[in-house]
Formats: C-alpha cells, sequence, structure tokens
C-alpha cells in the first residue's frame, strides 16, 4: 500500500494525460509503472519530475544508457529504494545487462559498501594527492 | 585524525610490506593512500581488503575500469564515505573522467537520489512487471 | 513478519496495560498500531519509547504539530523506515496535511535529497559565513 | 578540499555569472556560497540545480520558507551531509529559528532517528489502518 | 520478488551444489536461506561471499558468536536491509540471544542513532583527546 | 565548526553545571567532550540526553560494556558519524578493545555492509523460517 491512493483513472486530468502520453511516447511502451501512477496525485511534481527523468535518462547524453542505469541502481541500493532497486534493475536488463553485468555491479557495489565501512570507521585523513586544485 | 594511530614505518612488518609491494607493483605507481597505511594496524584486514580491491577494481573484468570507478563513487556518495569520494573520484580522473562526464555522474547520482527518496515517501508498490521471474 | 512475535494479548502485563491506555486517553482513540504492540515484548523499552513520543510528539510544545509531523516523515524517508513513513503520513494527515502540502513535502525531501548527494560528491568546503560563532 | 577545483574566477563564464546574478538578486546578498562556486564547474549542472532550489525554496510557496528550512535540515542530518546541515541551518537561522527551535528540531530528528531503528530492527509490519486508498 | 530469478535447481551446477554442501556442513543444518538461493546466479560471487561468511561469523574468532551477530543487526538495522535483520536476528537467537539482550541491543541501536543524528546536526568538532596518535 | 556556538562558560547554568557534575561523577573524570558541551545550548535537551546514554551506556546491564561501545560505533559507521565514531572508539579503547578486536569490529561492520548491499541489490525474499511467531 502507498502513502497516497493510486488514481482509478489519472488521465482524467489533462496535466496528466500529456506526462503519461509523453512516457509511452519516449519510452515506446504502453506500460506506465506505478510510480508515475502515484505521482498523479500532484501534476506538478509529476510533471517536474518526469521532465529530469527524461532529460537524464531517456535522451542521449555523454555517458551510455546502460552505464547511467547501472549508477541510478548503485545509489538506490545504498539507499536502500526497494521500488527503484526494482524499476532500475528492469530498466537495465532491457538495455542489455546480462547475468554476468548484473553480478559484477553487484560486487562492485557490495566491494563500495565495505570500504565505506572500513574508511568511516578508521576515520582515514585524506590524502594530499587527492586535491583536484593540485590535477 | 583516525582511530588508530597512522604507523610510523608500516613495512616494517613483512606481511604489510608485501602487500604495499603488490599496491606499487598493480597501480605502477610509488603513492600508497592513507586507506592501505591504515589498514596495516592489522595486517590479515590488509590482506583481504586489498586481494578483493585487486581482484575487483585492479583487474580487467566485464565492466570497462571507469564505468567501475563511477560506480563505485556513486555508491560513496550515497553511504557519505568522504575519503571514498575523494580517492575513487582521483581515481575515476586518472582513468579519464572528464569534467562533462563528472557533472553528468553527479547530476545521475542526484537524480537517483531524489527518485529514491520520492519513492520512499510514496511508498510506491512494485509492479508486477519488474517480476525478474517473469522474463 | 516481525523480529519479534506480536503478542496476542499484550494488555494482560500489567505495564504494558498501563501505556496502552495512556496511548489511548493521549490520542483520544481505541487505536493503538503495531509499533506498541511489538515493543510490548519489553515492557521497560515500550515504557521508554513512549514516554518520549509523547512528551514531543503528543504534547504542545515550540513547533506547531503539523511541522513536527512532517519533519519526522522527512527523517523516516531518508532512513528508509517504512513503517514509520506509513504512520507519520497518517497521522499529518489526521492534523491536517492537505494533498498540496504532502506534495510540497516530498517535493522538499527529494530536493534536499539531491543536493546533500552533490555537496557530498563535490565535498565542498565549508563557507566561514556559516560558522555560528560568528552569528 | 573539493572533488573539483573551485574556479578562482568563476563569472567569466557568461552562463555562471546569470546564475550568480539571479542568486544575488534573488537572496538579496552578495554573499554566494561554495556549493554554487563548485557547481560552476558545469554550468548546467548549476543551472538545473539553482532553478530548482529557487523554485521552492527562495518562492513563496504553500508550506512557510522556515518549515522548509527545517524539513530540508531534518533531511541533510540523516543523509549526513555536513555541508548541508551547516548551510540550512544558517539559512534557518536568517528566517527566524532561535535557539529554543532550533534545539526542538534536532530532538525531534533524534526521536525519529530512533523510533526509525526500532521499527527497521522489530520489522514491524502496516496497521490496515494506514492504508490511504481506506480514507 | 528478487531481482534475478530464483532458480529451481540451483544445485544443478557444480559449483553451487559445492558452496551449498559447504553450508550444510558449517552450519549443520538442511536449511538454505534465500540469500544463498539469490546468490547461485552467479557462482563466483556466491563463492566468494561465502567464503568470506564463513570465515568471519562460522569460525571460532576473537569475538564471541552471540556478539558479532550482534554487530551484524546493529549494521543491518542502520543500512535498512529488511532480509539481514531478519536473518541475523534468527542466527542470534539460534545463538543464545534473549528476549531481554533483543530489547537492549535495540535500544543501545536506538540511543546510538539518536546521538548519530544529534551530533551531525550540531556538527560538533572532535575533541583532542580523541586521537588515537596520543594513546 | 558547530552549528550552535560551543559556550565559554556553560556552567554558569545551574542545569548544565548539574549535569556536567554528574558526568564527571559518573565517569569518573575531569574530562566533557565537545557532544555535551554543544548540546548545552539547550539544557532541557542535554538533560534528556544524558539521561538516557547514562541509563544505558554507564550503568551495569545484561549485556557486557564492551559489546555495547562495540554496537555502539557499529551503528555510527553505518549512519556515518564522524564524531560518534571517534568518540565511541575512544570510549570503546579505554573499557579494553585492542587492536585485534578493533580489527574484527570493523571487519564484521564492513562484512555486514557488503552483504545488506548484495540482499538489498538482489531484493532477497525473507524466508518463512525466520518468522518469530514459529519460534
Amino acid at each position: 500500500m502507498a502513502t497516497v491512493p493510486l488514481p482509478a483513472n489519472p488521465e482524467a486530468d489533462a496535466r496528466v494525460r500529456a506526462v503519461f502520453d509523453d512516457i509511452r511516447a519516449t519510452r515506446k511502451t504502453d506500460f506506465i509503472n506505478n510510480l508515475w501512477r502515484a505521482l498523479a496525485f500532484d501534476p506538478p511534481l509529476l510533471e517536474r519530475t518526469w521532465a529530469d527523468v527524461k532529460a537524464l535518462m531517456a535522451t542521449p547524453t555523454l555517458l551510455d544508457p546502460l552505464t547511467k542505469e547501472m549508477v541510478y541502481i548503485a545509489v538506490s541500493i545504498a539507499n536502500a529504494c526497494s521500488y527503484c532497486v526494482h524499476s532500475h534493475t528492469a530498466a537495465a536488463r532491457a538495455k542489455g545487462m546480462s547475468d554476468a553485468m548484473h553480478a559484477e555491479l553487484l560486487a562492485i557495489v557490495a566491494l563500495a559498501a565495505r570500504t565505506n565501512h572500513l574508511a568511516n570507521g578508521l576515520q582515514v585523513p585524506l590524502d594530499g594527492a587527492f586535491d583536484a586544485a593540485a590535477r
């Protein structure tokens, strides 16, 4: 169950309808996943969120689409967002992530978490060599 | 300041010396950053940590080296590990991450954090379409 | 499922009964939500937790009740506590949070998460102007 | 030290200059804090971030300005963003947060963190009464 | 539902079979919990994860087995890993954790979270007395 | 720098003085660390925080004092509270934590973080065997 009612007919609202139409056209699918249905309870929030997701994740940019999905999954795991891990793993799979790539991604995320906790436990001081100003 | 004393002469210990030699040979540099110096307070922990970092991050695997560093940075940001953000940003830079790639990485990490918090705030229910068993 | 059995008849214990009576009287409702039922497995932990929640959240203080619930929701989202997001969203609704206020709260939480990740990714140094000692 | 060089003369870039001018005009101050100076390394990221911060935090909306800052602080504490805690505490102070309000905010954030950890440790099941669909 | 299909017959793979046999022999039980079944989608990841869990958690070391499980639970709560909280609470119970010990563990975790948020909200500066180099 | 001014003479306030006296008497030391000095900006918050820390961490309870400090460190690492990691590592050292115990604690915390991220990445479903109601 969600903290807002998932509307039965969200596209009765013209602003929601426009966003959903754009999601379908951009992603070339009729499937609108529940994040967008939940956000439909507030059309301005829905519009702004989709605009930014579209600009970065559904538009060609410098990084390739699969790399972007893997970074997204990594953050979602660390932030313990169950919904986001599921939705972006499905997206990465659709963009070509194989079992072996998935396993390696998880291994790197887990290794990073491990050394994050070691470094935070040791409170390791910064090395001068990391200073961006000295590059 | 760290929670363990950074040893003045860590390589007096033969096990530490062997790990540091391997770090230098693997990375083709004389620079040993402070995480390894701090871990030298316990040679077995140092050995195990380096073995796993080497196997995944300093050995050719399925994902390319820069993608792996960017995933590592993403997790480190979400886990608020200041040291790790610095060390892996420096590593990513050394492997070719440009200003524009860095900016895009940060933009994706920030977008993921934003939708992570939206989805956790809305408690969005999972879509059946995400079910891996149904692929 | 919980990590402790939810007791079938928690109020058989006199200390639990006293806390539950106070929850009902304070909140003017017969409804005791599951957090309290689960905490009933250890009456002292139940008593201390309720005493502190009551003092801050069920007693008039400096901040108004709805602001307090919104701050509570914000923390619960960032800490990925699904139960707490649900329970405090329900409480905020009961205290007058409208759809538009809920949407704005989520937008601010998401914006904060976004700039938190940007600032942690950039490792932005503190400005001297923020120094409380200089106010 | 930051992970990007803080530019000596960021306003040599016309896009950066335009954003900084807008920050000064909007906030009615000459002070540009380091987050914006750091973001100046990528003008598009700077523009998008400021546009969203301005729309939500520097424009009248439904919630009052001080409530918004307190929610922002709460998220920043939970996400362990040191820079953001400092900058938004300074902003909340400038908008009228007294010592007593600050103390109460911290007390609520700490109480929420405490029950977040209790609920996640107990894995408390959701109550049907929280269902938004049943409101 | 998981992000990988839980294989119907994971032990058809000889490497998976060897790990599962070792889990059964080490733990003296036929029960293989779902984490290992899910990891079976990538035998090398399964092997490395089990090797490290076995070395630290299923082998006598300096700290006693129950203390290790309680530390594990504490981290899992703070990282909001629902599965891990359940599995390690069950393990701690099997190793002798009573209701009263469980309640005290949760009380300490909650107290730590509370002062973590207070200290991060106050941005308390380090005391020189904590310096490990001065011990 | 902190988000509140550290008062030059906090014990001029009688309530602060009483708490500081109790800290000194309880801990048998003249040293008052900065968390308490910072909390002195709001005597009620100082009183409540110290009362709860004293009851759980400075009073004999079921768990031994060193185990309690190690659990506290584990949570503080996962929550990225730099101050708390330092203060509780110093406390654990004072209560007898050796280098080897410290290293093992960090290894367990890091292992837990690693499997937390694996389980959250795989979204492993709960095993029925973990059900507390079935014990």
